[in-house]
């Protein structure tokens, strides 16, 4: 840090309260990344503990032209909070109340800062729910879920992050508050805008309060693992369970590479032969859910599947996402880098995806392992490196660069629920138009014309 | 129309498939407006075939600062689409086209002129489901339910038109053609436009085909329609039903003077003493449909109901629907002009707002009948006017200012589904912030410069 920007620090910490400002070398470097492995040590961290000690921050960076680049959790997969242009990075770890739980209105009021599963123990316990499950929701914060429109499996039949805020308190980059949407489950004054922030990755305004909808807690749950020989039966089930009527909260896949480094890992000799495996969840009241689970058994039985393992109720549920998790663990295992992407494809493209990135890996020689929310056609494809390898980052990255080719091709999306980030920035291009970008430019001179907020990003 | 006028529309034909631009003033007075009192004559209507003409179109009228009014079918509740400003209304009833449904992308793509009644029809057909359901559907267009978000009772657990739209052609106000969002149910490159146009009320641009999520149509229904005494023990079943971890697909309530119109037309005996009256509709697989509607009754049961009457299936369904139907005819019956305000509270307010509704009812001398998604606290407040007694538009603002307000000190929201258009119009400013007004100010300037669009609405 230069003596123009010391001095340009210590006024904007007489304006805050006492160590809100932090310039201490050990702590800028916590927050100099996320997940992704770009990081960016930043010349100051700020912790404000209120909407006005941010709404103070933002108007001061404004006129001194200083970067601030937002922050939730760092539990983002695509270094979308990574300073890349230096200045602030402001973190709202310390605005973590959960102010309010209403039972009937069916709402909650929260700070950025609140850990998304906290939210949905305190929710749980008062018969509501928050369905948003993104996998690190231990970890990551309501204001990052709400930066990336974070999913996760339960979200194809209760939507992501966006479906679930109905209001938020925004802070412009001049430092105006704007609370934007309502506390009602409906609302149709104006344009909606608090909406266009959710997935703005930090770039449009600083989310410092949220007002959530909670639906009713199904009351029960019930799963079923199935193991196939083959992909393509996988999904000729999951196209079936779809067309019997079922819009299961949880669909979710895995191919053969994924399911050989779990074998390795578990030891579990049920996996043998096998090359695909789907994990289908219900939920609802109890009657009908173990009712309904045994229509879906019957449906899966007639698919010729290896095996079928049927979780009745939270915790023999809860089992049978446990070897979903080991899935994860089993790639970290290889010792390799895995570079998950979160492509999505139409649902009818999935059997060409799998053949695709079977294809991918023979070519470019590197393991590619595919799991994820069959359901909405959201894979995550891992691409798995070994980066001490030389050349390793560019070959990986022309096998990502034909990934997402294929994936546009096929009308897919390049990120359904990390984002873009630096990870996917080289592909911004590929994956808009001309108009596309010209009009992100336009609304991001009409919110942030000095251009302080999360620069150096996709826009 | 004044010859500089006519010199300009002439210019504009010839760029222009013939008979695309219309000047016969017969033809011209059926554009002025939509179900709402107010009314203008337009000078020009556009019949466009193609999104070319529609960009020709914005972009001559950019140039030459021509006010242009996009309209859908014209069965808005607001006057929405009324040129107040004259110039051209722009109507997307040719580009009627569904032009394609995807059984295994669950997409639909189509273009704005479509009955939204014709694309449930079609998508139904091949085991599909198009869940927003306005009560206009037959009528209603999907151009005009995106431009104002439309709901309708089935919201409550499917959502609204926002939560089936992925992606979205737009022309913009200077002519250039942006294609929006994408064909996958998940998505998360860049900021969310396409769901920044929805219930934009044609203010920002004009949408030349829709990308709809579909859903997998739920083989069963069911339906309770159930007889009270007292609002009280309604609203109080209401959240009971909630609270035993039911999310109905829809929760429609009526309230006393709805329910007195409807004894009058109907000479139901049933409705006798019948002082509130509440419809839940559960979906799904058959068995479940039909055990949970048991479980249903059970509860509502214990909440001393005068009647309650079941219906198993679509047909029986559509019976106990047809009583929430006659409940609008009743109030036709009544010989009085039915000004239908749209409102939202905090579901833990309803039974505020019927106090208040009544007590507005004794205060002001009009009758005001309430109905509608009580699940979603979405009540379509009818302040029922005889427009020819003195005063009378006067008096009704008076009382329809008092709802207003009251209903945002309760952090509720003077429009839930039908926009803000004219009617509302009025309360903008007391409905929102400066900030937030602001905020549409930029972001309308940053679309549409010349403010050609839908010029003399809210923004």
């Amino acid at each position: 840090m230069n003596s123009s920007h010391s001095k340009i620090f210590s006024s904007l910490r007489k304006s805050l309260p006492s160590d809100e400002i932090r310039l201490e070398p050990a702590l800028l470097e916590k927050y100099a990344g996320d997940k992704w492995f770009a990081s960016r040590i930043p010349d100051a961290v700020a912790l404000p503990r209120s909407t006005e000690s941010v709404a103070k921050l933002l108007k001061f960076a404004t006129k001194n032209q200083i970067p601030v680049t937002p922050r939730g959790a760092g539990f983002g997969y695509v270094g979308g909070c990574v300073p890349v242009q230096g200045g602030i990075v402001l973190s709202l770890e310390r605005m973590n109340r959960i102010k309010e739980i209403h039972e009937d209105d069916f709402v909650a009021e929260v700070e950025p800062g609140v850990i998304t599963q906290k939210l949905q123990d305190a929710v749980e316990k008062k018969g509501l729910f928050y369905p948003p499950d993104p996998a690190s929701r231990a970890d990551c914060s309501i204001g990052g879920n709400i930066a990336t429109n974070a999913g996760g499996p339960r979200c194809l039949k209760y939507g992501v992050t966006r479906d679930y805020v109905l209001g938020l308190e925004v802070v412009l980059a001049d430092g105006s508050v704007v609370k934007l949407g309502s506390r009602t489950h409906k609302n149709k004054t104006g344009f909606d805008f608090s909406r266009l922030f959710v997935g703005s990755e930090g770039m449009l305004g600083v989310v410092t309060q949220a007002t959530l909808k909670l639906i009713p807690l199904p009351p029960y749950r019930a799963c079923l693992a199935i193991g196939f020989a083959a992909m393509k039966e996988a999904i000729k089930t999951l196209r079936t369970i779809l067309h019997t009527g079922f819009l299961p909260c949880a669909l979710e896949v895995a191919d053969a590479f994924t399911l050989a480094a779990a074998r390795q890992r578990t030891r579990s000799k049920r996996l043998n032969g096998c090359n695909a495996h789907l994990i289908v969840e219900l939920d609802g009241q109890e009657a009908s859910v173990r009712r309904e689970i045994q229509i879906l058994l019957k449906v899966v039985k007639s698919q010729n599947p290896l095996f079928i393992e049927k979780g009745l109720g939270p915790d023999q549920c809860e089992a049978i996402w446990k070897i979903r998790r080991e899935f994860s663990y089993s790639l970290r295992d290889t010792g390799l880098t895995k570079l998950n992407q979160d492509i999505v494809v139409p649902r009818g493209r999935l059997e060409d995806l799998f053949r695709f990135t079977a294809g991918l890996q023979k070519k470019h020689g590197f393991p590619v392992a595919c799991f994820g929310h069959a359901g909405d056609g959201n894979i995550h494809v891992n691409v798995m490196v070994d980066l001490d390898q030389p050349d390793a980052t560019k070959r990986c990255n022309a096998a990502l660069d034909e990934l997402f080719r294929q994936v546009l091709d096929w009308n897919g999306v390049i990120t359904g629920e990390h984002g873009i980030g630096l990870a996917k920035k080289p592909w911004w291009p590929l994956a808009t138009s001309p108009a596309v970008r010209e009009l992100h430019s336009r609304i991001k001179r009409a919110l942030d014309p000095a251009g302080i907020l999360n620069p150096g990003k996709f826009v």
